[in-house]
């Protein structure tokens, strides 16, 4: 038990510190460990298993609509980053720049990409012919390279993992909808699997990506009522295309440009899972994603049959396709009840001599409430059961976190007024110009984070400059 | 038709140049596109689907047998690549430097991973304490950069894709037993999956791992009787953790240095894949790792009900299971059936209206031989037990090919006669002296490849010294 009090006390409470809350979390679940390199993490098998269910989660809708994955190269030479102005000016400051290879030094610098339009381009060039070639519709899973100042595990990393689809279309329309299902896809996995709340709602021109046209988000609100853009789709119209030179015959024998978009989630949504769930013992998994969906804790295993029978019942859970581990290690009950709560899992089963003479094991779920029994006859589908009701439990409790954090206000002083303890989202009209959104940056701390599909009547005029509103912003502070 | 003619005529005969015809055959298939950087290619969305099936196969046995995933950082500090000397020396000259992150020139320069051994060693040093922590047995699959002269798709990249296992054991027997059942794994799938028969040994002194105490590897002929090198596993016994300070406290409550392995495989299977089974026809997939197993290819689509039968078959096939694809282009039946033999697809079926009226539909197996029917009715069996032909044709083909290619020798004249026509396996005895191994390479043009587990007495002495040989060994050139 020594080792495991230490464990838990080394936690600091989510409401008096959040961001060292956070940190505390990521390193004592076994997480992360942090390499000799800033902003270079190390994903470790547990983390690397929640991203491997979200990966399959994703990649399984990716070809379900008919995307194919391939393989970018992971260096781009400086010629072809800079083709697209805004692109170039928007990236090149924080790409890390390879000069040599081996002992010799290269005629030209190459980056590791930050993202990969520029090489999908290329690639587009030489493979687009004909509206036959249309659409094209690719993703990648790798890594990408960003020299940020400040870094924190998952949320921004000099190095993080993620899928970005890059997509090519006849028409202005077909890329219109590729980028919004893209988007539909996001917010369902966030909302369903994830059991994260979001908002879908199109960046201000001021925080969209580098050389779209227009980009799409869906934002998360964490516990402690920050909000994280947890995915972006992007419509680039034929911009990139006329820089890279993609042209294809069309159905007219002439020739055009094509319509593309783009679109990522990172390993930031593991960063996301963490803060809109976690609490005071550690991580809170929701079960879709949960590398371990179920651990069984034998209690007295000195008494015979103990073992054997939380064996026969992880051996049950598994073969229903319950991910479940036994632990048999000699550490005590207690120190396995706090180690699966600080990892998250979703629910506990413990099982000892008297649980076994009444056909039953106790079942504890990570979301709370009193503890109850599970026949043994049915344990798989009580375990089912119980895990349909952590996942809904999630979701709703993040919902109730979200709701209780949002505002409606009309001015500055009333947003302010209403952030001012207790952050949150704040509905707050706008006329469209820069001006103003810098204004309420300055002067109320918060930033817009979309502008909401669903949009609501909250006032007439814009806050800062009184002129007519044309829409309604979701305002926040962001990760 | 027109167009696909000149798709088949432009592959060279496999016979005539083989090294033209593997390049025709990586871009006509659709494989690779070359990105503008020597060495780093673009896996398309064919490629990768292979890459995709042949990681699902070996990621589900390191599961199985107990390792994890995990994900190391993109790149290494150069104080951190230093710490093992022979490992040093045998990375340095060849790995891509970054020294500039965004504007900012580096205080260290970072390489990009060569290989990851010292970033696993640096993080185990941190996270192993006790003998509880052992074993340790993680696997990352990434790609990684080595600086090469020359270039080849899938052979020798710049960059390549791969996995990388990396284990500590607490005894040097452990270590031992992981190395050579992780060559097992690779020798099992490679000959049962990917359908390319394999010789399993040790590689000599002179061609070990940098760092390793023992390396050895799955070697497999290819079909101009050259060899590739398709796996490799390294015993480091406890060299790199103490280069790199790695310790536990053992059940003896003393400091020990555990013993360590390491072990991968690349996206060169599928190099090998392709010199395997390809033909003047292009490439031949084995089965279990094609991404297209089944074409189904509807003859006389204006007749009525030859589409409606043509999908019902597709959909029939992907539900037992089989990856099926129908193609229902308007190219002419000529130009599909020459388009899916380039893709290597195992299994053709075409259905017209006569088939249709006979409930069957006419089978064609890439591995040749002659058109037969299968029954609608049972169509899904039918296809299964073709594709098991296929599979196993492959197989015994490559088997036929690498035997009528194995020679033995007791004297460099004689090695080279053999050779000097047909390329392939020299069996030939060998006294462990590495100026007699560098003799062989310079008079008869062959390396050894590997002294296999299998050994047998072909000779007393070294035909280059005339000492007592110690074994035998297999020589040949290698990719």
């Amino acid at each position: 038990m020594a080792d495991k009090k230490k464990l838990v006390e080394a936690i600091t409470s989510r409401d008096v510190d959040f961001a060292q809350w956070y940190t505390d979390v990521v390193t004592k679940a076994e997480l992360i460990d942090y390499s000799p390199i800033k902003g270079f993490t190390i994903m470790r098998p547990y983390a690397w298993a929640i991203w491997e269910n979200i990966q399959n989660l994703f990649d399984a809708e990716f070809k379900r609509t008919g995307h194919e994955n391939v393989s970018m190269p992971l260096l781009i030479p400086e010629s072809l980053l800079q083709k697209e102005k805004d692109h170039v000016e928007g990236f090149a400051p924080e790409v890390a720049w390879v000069t040599h290879g081996g002992e010799a030094k290269l005629e030209e610098r190459l980056c590791i990409r930050p993202t990969s339009e520029t090489l999908f381009c290329d690639h587009f060039s030489r493979v687009v012919q004909s509206y036959r070639d249309l659409p094209k519709k690719y993703n990648q899973w790798c890594s990408v390279v960003r020299w940020e100042k400040t870094t924190r595990p998952f949320l921004r990393g000099r190095e993080f993992h993620w899928q970005e689809g890059h997509t090519l279309h006849e028409t202005r329309e077909e890329g219109e909808q590729e980028t919004l299902m893209m988007l539909d896809i996001y917010a369902d996995i966030a909302e369903n699997a994830l059991a994260m709340p979001v908002i879908k709602g199109q960046k201000t021109e001021s925080d969209k990506f580098a050389g779209a046209e227009a980009t799409y988000c869906i934002e998360s609100m964490m516990h402690d009522g920050k909000s994280l853009q947890a995915g972006t789709t992007h419509f680039f119209g034929d911009g990139f295309c006329r820089a890279y030179d993609i042209q294809y015959t069309g159905r007219d024998n002439k020739l055009h440009h094509p319509f593309q978009t783009s679109w990522g989630v990172s390993t930031r949504l593991i960063g996301g899972i963490i803060m809109t769930h976690g609490d005071d013992n550690g991580l809170r998994l929701p079960p879709a994603v949960a590398p371990i969906q179920v651990v069984v804790v034998p209690v007295a295993t000195h008494k015979p049959g103990v073992t054997e029978v939380a064996e026969a019942l992880v051996e049950k859970l598994t073969m229903a396709g319950i991910r479940a581990k036994g632990d048999f290690s000699d550490n005590s009950p207690g120190w396995k009840y706090a180690e699966y709560e600080m990892k998250g899992v979703p629910l506990r089963l413990e099982i000892g001599p008297r649980d076994i003479e009444n056909g039953v094991c106790m079942a504890s779920k990570r979301t709370g409430g009193e503890k109850f029994t599970i026949s043994l006859d049915t344990a798989a589908e009580g375990a089912k059961t119980a895990l349909d009701d952590v996942q809904r439990e999630l979701y709703e409790q993040a919902l109730q976190n979200r709701a209780s954090r949002i505002y409606t206000a009309k001015t500055l002083e009333e947003a302010a007024e209403k952030v001012k303890n207790r952050m949150g989202f704040v509905k707050m009209m706008w006329c469209g110009d820069e001006a103003c959104e810098d204004a309420v940056r300055e002067k109320v701390g918060i930033q817009s984070r979309c502008i909401p599909f669903e949009q609501e009547q909250v006032g007439d005029v814009c806050p800062v400059c009184g002129k007519p509103a044309k829409h309604m912003v979701i305002w926040g502070q962001s990760y």
